[in-house]
């Protein structure tokens, strides 16, 4: 597998890492996820952890990537469902995983990235409204 | 990794399969599974397969399963982002997945859950709702 599938959840975008990420896995992982930031117009994305038991810095360095493109691409990340041991040794190593947001489980995600955002929901098939001006 | 994460969404439990399933994990996800439906009530299964590109009569058998014992555990499963090449070895294995509902995407396969469950987000925090009888 060279991919992990990046999962379109109306201006939410769902990623759930599930295996180490090696070099390339990581790299098309920040390419797919900036451009279905692009081309979905998504304002939040939710990256599930809660497979991972152990977290390197390469790990660590590519959460925090991510959180740094999808901010520039005006889109939030929350991190969600990680291991005490992963958050103990993130620490240990010095990564404090700057811009990104993070949160128990992927309901409480949503729901901060809903504060955060406002009512993606509603917004799906908006879209195309006629601006009379 | 000899677990696949299963995540809480209101009423939904949803499943990415990124990885072949062998006889452990497969024996894994079903039991999680079965359990995870139990324990949070959870009316639908929506299973995300985007990242199969081949499927297997044991990998079928699997889906099929699932389907099933979520059925008597009063849950609807939908499998959502089969790839077309997938969608052509199931039928040519023979398996028409009965009992498994499908859809073209996490969100089409949510509208489909939604319409077959009612609305499940509602009754997220309305569990204990006092009945004076």
């Amino acid at each position: 597998m060279d991919r992990i599938p990046i999962l379109r959840m109306g201006r939410l975008l769902l990623v759930t890492i599930q295996i180490d990420l090696y070099d390339r896995l990581a790299t098309n992982l920040e390419t797919d996820l900036v451009q279905m930031v692009n081309k979905t117009e998504a304002k939040g994305v939710l990256i599930d952890i809660s497979a991972l038991s152990i977290v390197d810095s390469f790990m660590g360095r590519i959460l925090g990537n991510i959180g740094s493109m999808s901010k520039i691409m005006d889109a939030e990340t929350v991190v969600v469902g990680m291991q005490p041991a992963v958050a103990i040794t993130l620490i240990e190593l010095g990564l404090e995983l700057k811009g990104v947001h993070t949160a128990l489980n992927v309901e409480k995600g949503m729901e901060l990235l809903k504060e955060k955002i406002g009512n993606y929901d509603e917004d799906l098939t908006e879209d195309d409204e006629d601006s009379t001006e």
